[in-house]
């Protein structure tokens, strides 16, 4: 799947679930261009995975029940972007290197358009024509609300997060891992509504530490900076827990490689090898540095080489 | 239903649907105590209109559909205030004579209690068993989005609103009627799955002139101050169409008074009626401040009329 026809569909559903109005200028600025794109392409690489049949059939189809549920979590993605830089949040002034929404619209623009987000999100899953529809229901507005992606956002905001690694890992489950498990196991139930529970069960626990390792990768990837924020100062478990996001990253990327192998996810390997590629673009060249805010305490060669394995690069 | 009723089954669904956290506080003063619950009061009483028997056996019981149904709409206006309140939109300091949420708790923690009350609205219908379950969650995210509730509420801010008294009865039907529609159809459609096509058309249109009327007889009791916000001058329709907001309040009140009676609503009344009576105890006795905000062009006697024949009072 190229990134262009998911911003096709994305553009797509924003035009048909928006009123005629220039407001549709906010929430085309807010999705387009999109970031990485990682959520929705999960979306279609698991359904290329599990059922290359509908993947045909369904990848050129902007009103396929494939187009709604990627759209819905990368809108669902996006709207959690909108809130969380706005000034009551984190105060952010650029975001994929143009001004956040707020700045370019104003504040009740970029507030009211993540709440539409959010609504819309909700609207393409009730669309999906399909057995388990009403569990998908279930499964998102659950994984995503106040018990889940939600609580992750108030621990980070609380100052929770940084108290303890349990309580780190416990935000970046909850925070980043619970849309890309949704994306995931969402994906494989449309994809094949019998896939049935132990395949299910794997596909939850592969989802849930591809987010935890996306985002200690992430966190890693922020310390390529000689001059740090004082957020990330406070934030980055690299800074807080070097030892317990060292070896965590580790165990995540042994343990999701061989979960990868046993669910035969190729195609979706693929989508997880180019993020580390860019990742370790982003890390390699900048390993002193990244070293200099570790106090040279950790040797990062083990971690760049695992992500090189699995990276394949 | 007590209003007692309602606020324990919202109670009943925060404490389920919140993790074992402080942030519960954060939801229970945003939710409670409730406002006038019109919401809610009217969830069940189209249930007793419609289905007398399905009332007896689920009010009582607080894993209702309706008890679901009624929470999830009362938790969607809730979240409409939090975000309205905030300073990026409102800047309002109190709401129900206390502190607003974000006053109490800070800006971050009402943002994102808000997001969590609409994924919470999502989460009690996903929950609904009943074999149109799906219909709900399509006609609900559709009338609450970003071409119904949220498009009332960029008109409002937008200024679009007073632009001109079409304006202003769109801003009305969406940003208010829309989830009074969704309350009196939704109750209507899990009473009786088999309403038809007719009646639900009916209900429709009831509901929707019930919450313009609502929301236009809101705006006439906010003139019952002597001085006036600058907001309140600048958006209420009396004084910006006094002629129009006059004959729509109107031919409001006579066509929903014969729609009513046509649908057989007699509980339903009676909870519309309570409003009306509430409403005629704030216009009544301030009807010459009221008046001297209108320069006298009104004669607010046919309003109060057909206020009380239709209030009963």
């Amino acid at each position: 799947m190229q990134s262009a026809q998911i911003e096709k569909m994305l553009t797509h559903h924003l035009v048909r679930n928006l009123p005629n109005h220039k407001v549709l200028d906010v929430y085309l600025y807010a999705s387009l261009p999109g970031g990485k794109l990682f959520r929705p392409h999960l979306v279609w690489s698991v359904l290329r995975d599990l059922n290359p049949g509908l993947y045909e059939t369904s990848h050129a189809d902007l009103n396929s029940n494939h187009s709604k549920l990627s759209s819905g979590v990368e809108f669902h993605h996006t709207y959690t972007l909108l809130h969380d830089d706005l000034p009551a949040m984190d105060n952010d002034l650029t975001r994929r290197g143009k001004p956040c929404t707020h700045i370019a619209f104003g504040e009740w623009q970029a507030l009211l358009a993540g709440d539409g987000l959010l609504n819309i999100s909700y609207q393409l899953l009730s669309k999906i024509n399909h057995p388990r529809a009403q569990e998908l229901f279930r499964l998102f507005s659950w994984a995503l609300g106040p018990k889940g992606l939600i609580h992750g956002q108030v621990m980070d905001l609380a100052h929770e997060m940084t108290e303890s690694f349990a309580n780190t890992l416990r935000t970046h489950e909850l925070k980043t891992a619970r849309l890309i498990q949704v994306a995931i196991l969402g994906s494989a139930i449309v994809a094949n509504p019998k896939s049935g529970y132990s395949t299910e069960k794997k596909l939850w626990k592969y989802s849930r530490l591809l987010g935890v390792n996306f985002q200690l990768i992430d966190d890693l990837s922020e310390l390529a900076e000689t001059e740090l924020s004082q957020h990330e100062k406070d934030v980055n478990p690299w800074l807080h827990f070097p030892e317990e996001s060292y070896k965590e990253t580790l165990r995540g990327l042994e343990q999701f490689g061989k979960l990868s192998k046993d669910l035969k996810l190729s195609h979706t390997d693929k989508i997880v090898k180019d993020y580390y590629a860019k990742m370790l673009s982003l890390i390699v060249p900048n390993k002193e540095i990244i070293n200099s805010h570790l106090k040279g305490k950790l040797d990062l060669a083990p971690v760049i080489l695992m992500m090189q394995i699995f990276g394949d690069v």
